[in-house]
């Protein structure tokens, strides 16, 4: 019988090393190395290394949700909980030293054409993400914050997908600026009124 | 002595098997096998698997500098420029149906902590391109075509990360979506005068 603090220990591990190697750059012995269990019991809790890697996406969604979670937070104008949730995400790509990034994009990046069961993990974990977004963008508009010329949820996806963009180029430069050239445009001129 | 065009066969197929299968989920022997070349004939041409990755970004951007080529012409509208350079580049992932979409984004999420020279390579390849589209942008702006608001360098970098973040999630998605909402809301709003 697979212990269950053995299966945590993996899935934390496995979040740390492919969020930074990638997946075809990870091998199972690199994330049993991570996690400091024998290589041996890796399959008595995962079929495979992609098994792990779907379980990974949705680990990475049920942590970004914490954060995420304050884009509800009714005490807070929704065009400033817009904000917050950018440079939060900001400084934490900023604080990791540019390492890492979001693990959504790199394997939208790396895996779209490789791995259906992660490809589809990480859309869901899109779409969750979006769905709140969307929230508070309409919740926004209502307020009469931004404009209400462009569907929430269009805003919504534009905002999310122009985010990763910007933190991929962020780890190439290893420099905040195009996460802070994405905060500036997005709420001086994509979110004007 | 090396034959020159078993060197290009290798940076041909090193270029088309890298943009799909990304760097570490593409093996030595992969290239040699798609470039038709015996494997042993690799290393008369690179020094390694990592030379040949960074010589490939360069033949993307020499590739991609014919298409940035229009982003001058000087009989169309900047604004139309604009558009149809990124109207060509959402075509192009849509007819390679998704599958690979743009090697510079692909390479940065990968590799930006796995390989100087590839990343190094990957922000020299991002810079040619925005200083192009920061000609164009200015231009726009000069003939009243878009807000002076924002510098041209800044708009054009926001630009093309947003850009980059609409394509890989199009390939997530497998689906043109992100990238006409990127089209929309970056002619609709962002370069709105």
């Amino acid at each position: 019988m697979a212990k269950p603090n053995v299966r945590e220990q993996l899935l934390e591990a496995g979040l740390r090393v492919l969020s930074t190697q990638g997946f075809n750059g990870t091998s199972v012995q690199d994330i049993t190395d991570a996690a400091s269990v024998p290589k041996g019991s890796f399959y008595n809790h995962f079929e495979s290394k992609e098994a792990l890697g779907a379980e990974v996406v949705r680990r990475y969604l049920d942590q970004a949700s914490a954060r995420q979670a304050a884009l509800r937070d009714p005490a807070v104008a929704p065009i400033v909980r817009l904000r917050r949730h950018f440079e939060e995400l900001a400084q934490g790509v900023e604080g990791r030293e540019f390492c890492g990034g979001c693990l959504l994009g790199n394997f939208a990046a790396e895996m779209s054409e490789q791995s259906e069961m992660i490809r589809t993990g990480v859309c869901d974990a899109f779409a969750s993400w979006a769905t709140k977004m969307t929230e508070t963008v309409a919740e926004a508009q209502a307020a009469g914050e931004i404009s209400t010329a462009i569907a929430p949820d269009a805003l919504a996806a534009f905002l999310l997908n122009s985010w990763e963009g910007a933190q991929i180029r962020a780890r190439a430069e290893k420099s905040r600026v195009p996460m802070q050239q994405f905060l500036d445009i997005t709420f001086g001129k994509v979110l004007a009124p």
